[in-house]
């Protein structure tokens, strides 16, 4: 049987998120044995703290949720993060970018940010809802290149979005994977069978901030 | 009769514009006289370029549309949008501050932003639809305090919000315009009566992607 709890980064990104909702964020990851937490870059301090004492990794977001900022000032959000205490790095990368088919902006977009990184794993949010299947495997081949850790499909902030399908996390799954690169899928995951079919489909990390009835 | 172009910041926010649709709305901008164009960081360079021959001012967008970024983030982002161009800087104020009571942080955010602005106008926003009257009255405050030169009410992003209303700008209008703050009305201003009564309300600007059918 799979250990969901393995797979999942408990997320809390809205941004009137209060302090009681984050300490009950941090308690159900140690509770349920979450892989990790998915916190706004202003709670990373926060949230290395209250885990010090855990291998619970301390996952935040650049340029979130819309991407479109300029590539240094993701790159610098980035290294604050890291300098922070975040163990993992999730960038939105930039649709218009990739609709105006500009890839050396989309690429460079993604190189500038992996070169903050250095060793921290890079996740990059290529936001599936708004692409075409086209889209999402130029934006995937576009991630191997650019040296990403996992392709992630979503940032769950797209108005009337759906979030991760499994057809979505196949389609990456297939072209990231032989190049070593991993999937997260994220935006929308409620239910247990969704998770289930997700991590079928290719899925080694969900993005969701439903964790806590995925497991009961 | 007032003249509605010189209130207008048209605007272009959504992350998978192209640049068809950038070359539109600042077409349009130069058609309709309008006041600036509101667009997203990547792009001031370009908007810059196109708008030189005009005094229509370019406005970018800060910690867009969360603000949960780290004050020196957003100081840095908006030290750059400057660099690019940018005549105006609308920032997102950290809407978890204030839930948390954390008015210090809320205060030191929009000090670091201000300090990076220098002498370049500065737009706060704050969110009115995530918060109760006594937050709006006391965000509005924190405005004054920090020495914003407009407190703006809405991103336009928040799910199933109203944006702009006509009491909210009233309000924060009593508070804010005895120290000589403006305001900034914003989100889901779809009609020319909308706009009309959110002036007669105090809005001194009105963000919206409905200039040309406002004006028509």
């Amino acid at each position: 049987m799979t250990d969901l709890s393995a797979f999942i980064e408990h997320t809390l990104l809205k941004q009137d998120a209060t302090n009681t909702e984050l300490d009950k964020l941090f308690q159900q990851a140690l509770q349920y044995h979450f892989l990790g937490v998915c916190i706004a870059p202003c709670y990373v301090k926060i949230a290395k703290e209250y885990l010090k004492n855990s291998n619970i990794k301390v996952v935040t977001v650049i340029g979130f949720p819309l991407g479109y900022n300029r590539s240094d000032v993701k790159a610098f959000e980035a290294q604050k993060a890291i300098e922070d205490g975040a163990d993992e790095i999730d960038m939105v990368a930039d649709v218009s970018y990739l609709k105006n088919k500009n890839w050396d902006a989309y690429l460079e977009d993604i190189e500038a940010v992996k070169k903050a990184c250095g060793q921290t794993p890079l996740k990059v949010i290529i936001e599936t809802d708004l692409l075409s299947k086209d889209e999402i495997e130029k934006a995937a081949l576009l991630c191997v290149e650019g040296k990403a850790d996992f392709v992630k499909t979503s940032t769950g902030f797209v108005k009337n979005g759906v979030g991760a399908k499994a057809e979505d996390v196949a389609l990456i799954s297939k072209i990231v994977k032989p190049y070593g690169l991993k999937v997260k899928a994220s935006g929308g995951i409620k239910t247990k069978e969704q998770a289930l079919e997700l991590i079928k489909a290719g899925a080694d990390r969900l993005g969701t901030s439903s964790g806590p009835s995925l497991m009961d």
